[in-house]
């Protein structure tokens, strides 16, 4: 940002959109998800709350702008959820290889987990987006009881793939075809989901 | 280290073994495993490379020694791998859960896979450790041709534990009971290795 910094309240300026994006990253990053209120990172950036609903919409989708992810994961997940609940594994695995195997979707990716996977804050950046973002998608699919741990378990499996073939690039599954990926992964995923518990 | 800088070989004195061992430390981490050599550690540590040899053994011995794990994992996964080929999973699982939800043994091995995760000089480092002190053992008790391959899936599923159970601590996986996490993934890490290609 060039210019002199904004003092008090604001209209609807050039900057005013990056400005409250850079407020909402430093609080989601500094006090996490729950500390974060629209009317702190408003008073932030120098605008009004209500402008801040008006260009983000609600907290989720202010974490989510924050984010500034390559791909939209409600609308992916969105995709993965519906159809039949016994190939909801395999569905998962695809979508997300998808994205994952594309380095252009994958790097801003591959950040996000480094960062949760290294230490505060990234690790409550991280947790939140997989709860709030993927998760939910995920324990609204499985109507069991125990969705929650059912999708920690899915996680697992998931948060492994990321290390295995896209961090430590470990071969051969670093190199697998995204088939052959499915074909074994799926089955794990889906029996996480929705086998009876062990 | 106090006193001087030692100049030219030296014999057995009191700072002679950790000498070896920080100049293994940073040759493995600079050179890698394939690029270091015994011969270069000893020159590097001022002292002969029989005395390399003597102190540490092999490069295997030596790469082991200069991670200074908390465990010995060729001892964990020796009594891992003995026994029914039909129970590997759920005793690899126990194993595994017994190091890493001991706080003083999970510390060490946490800043070791947080460092593989991050980037170089990390990820050839543990890539070494897992390929040369934990695979091994697994690829000989698997008799199967694509050993490598349903190895690589073992590590995607114990990465993965390792990554939602002890760094993000998602829950409810991270408090869930190990003999809950053991017959929820033993039978994963059982099909990753002998079940018949999908």
């Amino acid at each position: 940002m060039t210019g002199p910094v904004p003092r008090g309240r604001r209209g609807a300026g050039a900057d005013t959109r990056s400005d409250i994006l850079a407020a909402a990253r430093s609080s989601f990053a500094d006090r996490g998800f729950a500390g974060t209120t629209i009317r702190a990172v408003a008073a932030s950036a120098g605008v009004d709350p209500a402008l801040v609903h008006h260009f983000y919409g609600t907290k989720d989708d202010l974490f989510l702008a924050a984010l500034e992810l390559p791909v939209d994961p409600r609308t992916v997940m969105a995709g993965v959820v519906e159809g039949d609940p016994a190939t909801l594994g395999p569905r998962l695995l695809r979508a997300f290889l998808g994205v994952w195997d594309d380095p252009e979707t994958r790097l801003p990716l591959v950040a996000l987990v480094r960062a949760g996977l290294t230490g505060e804050p990234g690790r409550t950046i991280l947790e939140t987006a997989l709860k709030r973002i993927v998760f939910a998608f995920l324990t609204g699919a499985v109507e069991l009881d125990d969705a929650e741990r059912r999708v920690s378990l899915v996680a697992s499996q998931m948060l492994g793939l990321i290390g295995a073939r896209y961090l430590l690039r470990l071969e051969p599954i670093a190199s697998m075809p995204a088939e052959e990926v499915v074909a074994w992964l799926g089955p794990t995923v889906q029996r996480y989901l929705t086998a009876p518990t062990p």
